[in-house]
């Protein structure tokens, strides 16, 4: 796969669901912020790989003082990001370079393992648009009005990101209103009319979004 | 709530997916198995709940032997499970005694809270059927056919244990020829034409079937 590759991270977390005033993405792990890490998992998998990070305004001073104090070295842009994931997203497609596919994954999301990015990139080179996938594992019930029915959870896919596009697909899908029907950027591109291929994503690539989830991330983390 | 409450922990696996030969539920979490910390919630809970333990016939005397070896002096009655988990479920139920709440919990769900467990009796001693869900935390596909949609997440719950039913609903239920589409035991009550309430399940009650959940409930019990 000789294909140029592009990855844009979306960090635009405050920390609420963590009581915390440090952003999510800033909080460490082994001793690093969380969103260092997920530059790495990128930077791991192909250092060639062109890194935009969308950060809100507010949080880029943070980030420099931080890059300086654990001399984080792995080039990347910064763009500032807006008041949707939408927006922040569609920031970061303005920053792209001469690229062929374009990856947009969670700052929240350290333990992607290389296979999984490696398997998006692969699949979008070939079908144009692909996103990681796990299995449900808890039994499932969908709320119906006001009741609710336990539903076939063989059925469901739990979606990840990095969620990979032909450069192509995704400035088109994105040249478009905001919808609340978007959830990610699979939803986008799926409204322009491009089908979206699975593969399998690997079960640890958690969103850090709570505690337990950082407490899960650091024992993966000293696990590996 | 001053009902007779008994719990069936249903413990049937055999740590096929943890690349294990020890079942999971005697897998050692903080230097004890899992299922005695999992009958442990239910004897924090309240001490004067009846406790059945459903095992494989096979591992009643590695149980014994643990029980020995630890000192676990939580007293149970123990019954022989049968191939499914329905037939499990029944061989428990045969055992009740002088109850009226019936919850049926998963053996390696040890970190299953007391609020949780008092939530769960609670509502099912109101309205005769209660099930602990908690939020949908990834973004969620639907397979269909030869494809997938987004679906709205938000429409979603994961479903755990306890799943708490008075005994004449859940004897009633199970009171039937098994059926595929049985996934858990809210779904063998609903087939009987009973309704089941939804009540808040507390996130870090995960069922441990992979080396990753071991991971996180090892790091939630050190946090504890």
């Amino acid at each position: 796969m000789n294909n140029r590759k592009s990855c844009i991270i979306v960090a635009g977390g405050k920390g609420e669901r963590m009581q915390s005033n440090l952003p999510k993405q800033f909080i460490e792990l082994q001793g690093k912020p969380i969103l260092m890490h997920t530059i790495e998992a990128f930077r791991n998998f192909d250092t060639k790989t062109e890194i935009i990070l969308v950060l809100p305004a507010t949080q880029i001073d943070t980030w420099q003082t931080l890059c300086k104090k654990h001399a984080f070295s792995v080039p990347h842009k910064i763009v500032i990001g807006g008041a949707t994931r939408f927006e922040s997203v569609k920031n970061g497609l303005s920053l792209l370079g001469d690229t062929q596919l374009v990856a947009i994954h969670d700052g929240v999301r350290p333990l992607v393992s290389v296979e999984t990015i490696a398997a998006c990139y692969h699949e979008a080179a070939i079908s144009g648009a692909a996103i990681p996938v796990v299995d449900a594992v808890d039994s499932m019930r969908q709320i119906v009005e006001d009741t609710s029915i336990a539903v076939d959870r063989t059925k469901y896919k739990m979606v990840q990101t990095p969620q990979v596009f032909s450069k192509e697909i995704i400035l088109k899908a994105y040249n478009c209103d905001f919808s609340p029907r978007f959830t990610d950027d699979a939803s986008v591109v799926e409204a322009s009319g491009q089908k979206v291929a699975l593969v399998n994503g690997n079960i640890e690539n958690i969103k850090i979004t709570t505690k337990t989830d950082l407490l899960l991330a650091e024992a993966i983390m000293q696990s590996r």
